[in-house]
């Protein structure tokens, strides 16, 4: 979990630009003899592609995934798999003003100050681009997560705020999420969402988003206290998500307005299952899995390409101004979906695995 | 940063129960000819030691710490740091409900669903007694972090909010925090929290907070992307401390709220420095820092162990229900604030090396 | 497996200098529920300790290990087991010579060069005594390796030759190893062996030795290729004993010599078994074990603390002369045998549990 | 340091088989601002390219690497830095025997112990081919090296012996090396060791050798006890290497034939520097270089693949013989030079960048 590595058992590395030949990753340490086929991941990148609709970005890219290794006669062989998407819209251009100006809210300006060097096509390596790997990467670890529990997990994640419009929590269906273009769990309100980012669209500006990612069925246990608690790694695989900005585990930052009586979850048991009045936990206690449902909510900032101008400065360090034109985001935190699930997907993947080691 | 490591180069490694013998921790990596004596660290513990006011838990202990290796003649020579510190507070004693029955919120019962066998003598490995080696633990990191980047970094810390009772922004003062026993910003809000605690606690309940954290004076270029952001490592230490459930880099929650052109600090330079018209990033941009204050802010739920009566079960999985007896916390929050200080530091003092490391 | 720590998932890191207050070792990631107490450690650092015959260190030490934390009612709880064994032959004294002056063949200087500093009392951290936590970490490990294969693993080691002197490797026996104080497996060279230490020893001088290690009743599979390779880390084990030079695996640097036909064990089934012709392999072909026998060659140099005048140089780096007086090792590679040993136990335990994680 | 993955900071994380689409990997943690193009890492690659003479395999591979990413403008950016090496020699084609039966002596029988399942094409992932990419990321670990150290470190290798012929060590010369197929030092043995290859080549036999590896130039303070020692790395480091079985530091396994003033080298000062009388350390002692040559001996066993029908078992462990045809290596030890010397690279990248972030 440094550079561009995630995981510590199933450890997926990234590598590429966004307008660099290609992006991929490697995947090391998956277990032998899942079925696994291009078709397989593609599915959950074509979820992640971006120009599905007018409100993102209108690249046009087929982020064909391709399986370079590791699998052998459709099954993985416990050696590195190594995927790849080629860059098929890279071809050279203009960069106009981010090639010398630093985008305010953009890391163009951090990775420059930090290596003195920056790809500054299409953001380079900071670009969300990136996030295509580990969509793909996601995919594979939610077939080991199904390997070794011999039972489904259901990852889900919805798109509950957009800008300060939020659902209506009493109306969240997860059989919605995927009959709108927003990932919204609450039907009554996409149609306001959709006037709402068309107007921002039309004014070149862009709006963040509250991101819910859910995991269903994961049984007790997983989990490593006190470092690798369940919770501070999917905090930081969700941290780790170009422009999210706050996380939160079950009630999140509400428990701390509450008294001990009504936050913690009271315990029964009910044939041989163990059951909660509630699951402000958001189904974890001490970094471990209760069996409950896992539950964290993800703040996504705005992306920062907007057209008004804005105050900045250039590599040469003097005051300018600068107004992103081109292709933009109104709502990045859209496309956010199945990346936060993605990243959920590894966490569990790895931490069933190290559970796996430690206690049988 | 995995089970009870913590850190990749300037490496942390705690161990010990609440009640066992001792706790006590290792810092691998550390640079050598740092002075360092048991003092340096004392002043740390002694902050957040338990008893110093009838809102915290009235449990008896000095806390005094020993070092045991890796410093000679006052220095640090580069080898392993051992701290250790005895728990006097240990004899033998009925541990009453917590022995057989697990309380609601905690994680006795995880611990029990994950190792089949748990320490029960006051939380054992789960409790926050863990966390005196991390602000030990901390107090060595600033003075690596003074050490190598030639000054001295400000790190901060806050309760911004008890329950529901935020303080006022616009009163925050750093220097009113170590005049009260709630490391309270807001002068004018101290009685009131002093009175609502005093309620809390003759209740028997308990009460959660949020606590801000702040770094001024890092310089830019620190953190790693893509996995290894300095804000992917921070959102993971602080989910890492007992009960925190929320975690706030910048705007946070909020900035999914506004659009970009209100989210995005915008740039200057004055002189050979680069300033910004605001700081909703936190400080961080793509991972790395900006040089702009690092701030942070991170809820902590109310302890969960209460007098009143819950439903629960027990060890044979029967239902029951609990109420914990004894000294307890109203608010743990309050006690936080020191570790969440700790864990900047250890966060800060990693980065700066690895990137001494990367980029000279 | 870089500074203090060893292992990836059965993980141990060590800490304590020679003449410093205590050594100890921490071990993380053990599974939980398996029988220990302190009985099971110190039987293993008994027959590691110096002074037990006139052939090594007359340091009078008791060796006595104590177990802080990880255990409760007399099993592993899954939590950091904390070692401690205090240094009691620690007293303020003369260090002479190697105070100011570098100890030809010895780290003293090195780490001087490193770290700018060095505990020169006894060696510091360089010294031997280290190991004394290995072996402890050790004894857990073959608890471990049993409780994960329910079945035991024979880890042994022997001293195949001393100085030039080696066995016929046609009287090895296992039995005899333990009959004698030098570990020797061919009680046929045994007085020889005594009556050539012994003059070593009243010249002041020191000779090396070959240490052999096997494991046998190891199940195929073990070992993760490309980097993590079983021989691999088995190399980097023995490697990391202080004052070895060479490891060999199976036929070692013999394998150079021959040819194909020869070096190659051919393969049989037994029932439902595989056999092998001969085992050149050493039980590890491309990383991982055959469930042949594990076979280790490891040659250990000279101590370089000896009576005989050296040329060397002093801190201020001046050209003098150094005579080390006081109690030395004739042959430290008689005590580096429980050693190597419990290099082999950690490796074989954390593969295990990391074939475990992998498939299953 | 495990499954795929090598190095600490430097960290390359290789992928493919021998007979898939493609073999590559990813160096991550490169420093930025190094110059690098496909030209300074073919030129090592073409080194180790088989079919450069009829002592190695005949395979038809340009071996031709093309950078992915990590690299813009001519610079490293210090992103990862992605290659790969496509495989233009993998028509699909009858794999013979090797399809189902196991060649005595080769990882094909371990590897479908352990995964149950195994990509026969030439060896598949245990074939040395992975090796390209290894020779491939020294290139860039030595320009990481010259790029701290501001100076160029020697990092050579040659062949010492082949089967039982060894060279005179006094005839040892490194200008010898480039100028014969066998990287043979000593010119007057050339001949021989070209009519012994092709009396074994011709034999359908195969024979090892013995490789030394030595780095100079490297300045003081590199490594880093306890575990993660220069030696203990290097000899982990050379064992990962395909066939190999021994590794020697220094005097090796000799440094126990002989006594402590004898193995110890002597210390004087010269002007600012500090030199020794001899190097029977190889350079490093207490796991941290002394200044001296870093110098290692490596044994590589004879190839597997023969021609010779040796007894064997199948895919359902029936007892069957196998000769394997086809094209094949005599001495794969000569091809190893390339490789030990890109592992000496790696090692000494990662620990120097270790070293600067501890010691600055």
């Amino acid at each position: 979990m440094s550079h561009n590595s995630f995981g510590k058992l199933f450890k997926v590395t990234t590598w590429g630009e966004s307008h660099g030949k290609a992006i991929g990753c490697i995947i090391d340490g998956c277990p032998p003899l899942i079925s696994l086929n291009e078709k397989d991941i593609q599915k959950y990148l074509d979820l992640r592609k971006p120009g599905t609709s007018k409100f993102v970005t209108q690249r046009k890219e087929d982020d064909k995934v391709e399986i370079l290794s590791g699998v052998f006669k459709g099954k993985t062989t416990g050696t590195p798999i190594s995927l790849i998407i080629y860059n098929k819209d890279q071809k050279s251009k203009d960069y106009g003003d981010i090639k010398n100006k630093f985008r305010p809210g953009h890391a163009d300006l951090s990775y420059f100050l930090k290596y003195g060097i920056r790809d500054y096509r299409g953001g380079g390596r900071s670009s969300a681009r990136e996030t295509a790997t580990r969509v793909a990467a996601g995919a594979i670890a939610r077939k080991v997560i199904k390997h070794i529990l011999k039972k489904d997990i259901k990852i889900r994640g919805a798109v509950t705020q957009v800008g300060a419009l939020s659902i209506n929590p009493r109306n969240f269906n997860w059989n919605s999420v995927n009959s709108n273009p927003f990932f919204c769990p609450d039907k009554k309100i996409v149609q306001v969402w959709e006037e709402y980012l068309d107007l921002i669209r039309k004014k070149g500006l862009s709006v963040g988003a509250i991101i819910r990612v859910n995991a269903q069925g994961l049984p007790s246990g997983i989990g490593e206290p006190i470092y690798g608690k369940l919770d501070t790694e999917l905090a930081a695989a969700m941290m780790s998500i170009n422009a999210v900005k706050g996380v939160e585990i079950g009630l999140g930052m509400e428990a701390a307005t509450i008294t001990g009586d009504k936050n913690s979850d009271e315990i029964r048991t009910k044939g041989k299952n163990i059951i909660f009045s509630s699951n402000n936990a958001g189904g974890i206690l001490g970094g471990i899995s209760t069996s409950q449902e896992i539950d964290i909510s993800v703040s996504v900032k705005p992306t920062s390409s907007i057209l008004k101008s804005q105050k900045t400065i250039n590599e040469k360090l003097k005051n300018t101004t600068i107004s992103t034109r081109g292709r933009h985001d109104p709502c990045v935190g859209l496309r956010a979906v199945p990346i936060a699930e993605a990243m959920m997907a590894l966490v569990l993947a790895d931490q069933i695995m190290r559970n796996r080691a430690q206690c049988g």
